[in-house]
């Protein structure tokens, strides 16, 4: 047996031409039997064609399979947008042979072009044929649009003696920020969980990865996270507390997936913790994280491998809460550079520059205010982004 | 008589070594009598030392001189700032035999080293004796950071039959955005005009200029606007229409200090309005076109002179307020692009296109809401924007 299977599911992933260049475009996840499914989907208020399809027919909390598209977002696409949503639906659930309502639909790439529905359609056919249980790879190909590398992981889990799968496979790279990273994600379990406790389980997970990061602030049009468990082992959740065992496993997956979109993040060079720790409250300190974390001159710092605190500090002074800055210490990892507001000195600066060098590290901030804390990831902001967003549709 | 005068004001600007490289980093203003002053500062809850100290001598709304650095923001300095941006008053009190509390102060530069107060001190009695009615053009580059060229604008204006002059100076050029951008700005006039009356004015003409530019959303923590009004010509404000006339005046010059300030954005090459017409209210309006002149997609978008107006409606749907994506129009200067959501088709994009390769360009969405409305200036975002503020502090 292939290590990322996941029983009674298949994915595929081929190329349909929709993207300019020759690569994989068009992918498929298919589940023997209609599966439990939970969804999540972008707060923007600009919504594309298959978020607006798909948050309609997940209701029902029940999903066979889901066809997605790179190459072209179908997002303020109108009416023939969504025509062309349902469109490819219904061309999977002939070709599957199962209800065209159990059918999901996401679409990723450039807002604003009509969806080449021609060449979805043409295509789905020989996508059918390439379904296999070892197609996830090909599928987390398929998604890609400016992300560097494939994303995926599979878990093997047990649950009361009884195994379980969990393959979750995910895509970034711009446009991501809390409360729905501009992003995809496709999570299958062949554990059984009742539908309500998928989605509470979903939501609770989200809350802990994809709502916690950000590489440029912008929020997508088409972010979709779906989780499908179709009870293909003989494990199952039963009650609470086998729900806390699955919920473990499932955030493992998706904070890894949220790493790995930040770590992919476009031009990023560095992965940065921003730890915000003795504010107010949990919500102050998540103000102040996400202030920090979006600050493009904070940002730009760290590309340059630069203790700025300074700008840290400025950041959290504009972020709207309270903050006592005379009263606010600054860690870069565990090398205290800011106490009490105050310059830690030379010989803080140039450990503290030492660990700016590294590509993975933790900015913490002290507000000795109260018992608040909250935590973000971000990245740094790199002459590479600029250059990959000015060019991105030509 | 020089073009520029002020009567009764003298500037002067020259080099006392703050700075690393060899440019004026200090600069004077003396009104020969005290005049009536209004002062806006930063929002930022970290306030630099000059800051605190100057809004605490701004109450009884009189000034006579201003001292100010770049080089250093005295900022995040502890009781140890505060007692140097005393100090640097005391000594241009002493210097000029005036009243200490008479005496501005404000600094701009990296946050959170200690000021090199004796190379002030020791400055000081030059800059008095190099203070001279033309001497403005030197202060405006006394305060330059990561500008590149000095800002100044001279007006000569009638009330009532009888000639006055004001002078403005500013500096930018990053950390700048609404709610008081970062930056220094000054301004004199020879009118005679009561302090309740200067202060009110400054805050409308703040609110029409500076409140409304954006570079890279970041807020300084040094941010002041110092207006002073000596009486030394024989034009007075004496009623609410004499206000108006002067506020015309006023505005003009702050306009366009802050169109220059954009112009001079670090990395920046091109500057865009954004218009938001039709919104709910005039506060929704406000924070769509916030969001969207924020927004690094699509700011990156003005950079690579694309017309990517997927990126400015998904920023609007981020922005958190009602809007109808079908029902949304956008226009780049006056080429629709948009029409109820949906692309004009390839002609439209063919002329956006030559728009979005003008240096100066307007943005118009038509939200089709109401009767909310608002203008935000913005620029983009650039290789050069990454590479300033990587090695800022290098």
């Amino acid at each position: 047996m292939n290590s990322i299977e996941c029983k009674g599911f298949k994915a595929a992933g081929i190329i349909a031409g929709i993207k300019k260049k020759n690569h994989k475009d068009l992918g498929l996840i298919f589940s023997e039997v209609p599966a439990n499914a939970a969804a999540v989907f972008t707060c923007n208020r600009v919504q594309a064609a298959p978020v607006a399809l798909s948050r309609e027919r997940i209701q029902d909390g029940r999903c066979q399979a889901l066809i997605v598209n790179s190459g072209n977002a179908n997002c303020c696409t109108g009416v023939q947008g969504l025509h062309d949503a349902q469109a490819m639906t219904r061309v999977v659930a002939q070709q599957l042979d199962i209800e065209e309502n159990l059918v999901m639909v996401a679409s990723t790439g450039v807002i604003g072009n009509p969806l080449p529905l021609r060449k979805v359609e043409s295509a789905v056919p020989e996508l059918v044929k390439s379904l296999s249980p070892e197609g996830f790879i090909d599928l987390a190909q398929a998604i890609m649009t400016t992300d560097t590398v494939p994303k995926l992981i599979h878990r093997r889990a047990e649950l009361r003696g009884k195994s379980y799968n969990v393959i979750g496979v995910a895509k970034g790279a711009g446009m991501i920020k809390p409360n729905m990273a501009t992003m995809l994600c496709f999570i299958c379990t062949d554990l059984a969980v009742p539908s309500d406790l998928l989605q509470r389980a979903l939501i609770t997970s989200t809350e802990q990865s994809f709502n916690r990061i950000t590489i440029d602030g912008d929020t997508s049009t088409n972010d979709t996270v779906l989780l499908l468990a179709n009870s293909g082992s003989e494990a199952a959740v039963e009650n609470r507390d086998d729900l806390k065992v699955f919920q473990q496993v499932l955030d493992e997956i998706t904070i890894h997936l949220a790493k790995e979109l930040v770590r992919d993040g476009e031009g990023v060079t560095k992965l940065v913790e921003i730890k915000v720790m003795g504010a107010s409250t949990d919500q102050d300190a998540r103000i102040i994280a996400d202030t920090i974390a979006h600050s493009n001159l904070v940002k730009t710092a760290f590309f340059g491998e630069d203790a700025n605190w300074g700008r840290i500090l400025a950041a959290a002074g504009r972020a709207g809460v309270p903050i006592d800055p005379d009263n606010t210490s600054i860690y870069f990892n565990d090398v205290q550079m800011v106490k009490n507001g105050l310059r830690c000195g030379d010989e803080a600066e140039a450990k503290a520059t030492a660990v700016l060098k590294t590509p993975e590290f933790a900015v913490t901030l002290q507000m000795n205010l109260g018992n608040g804390k909250a935590s973000v990831l971000t990245c740094d902001f790199s002459i590479d982004y600029v250059k990959i967003n000015a060019d991105y549709r030509t």
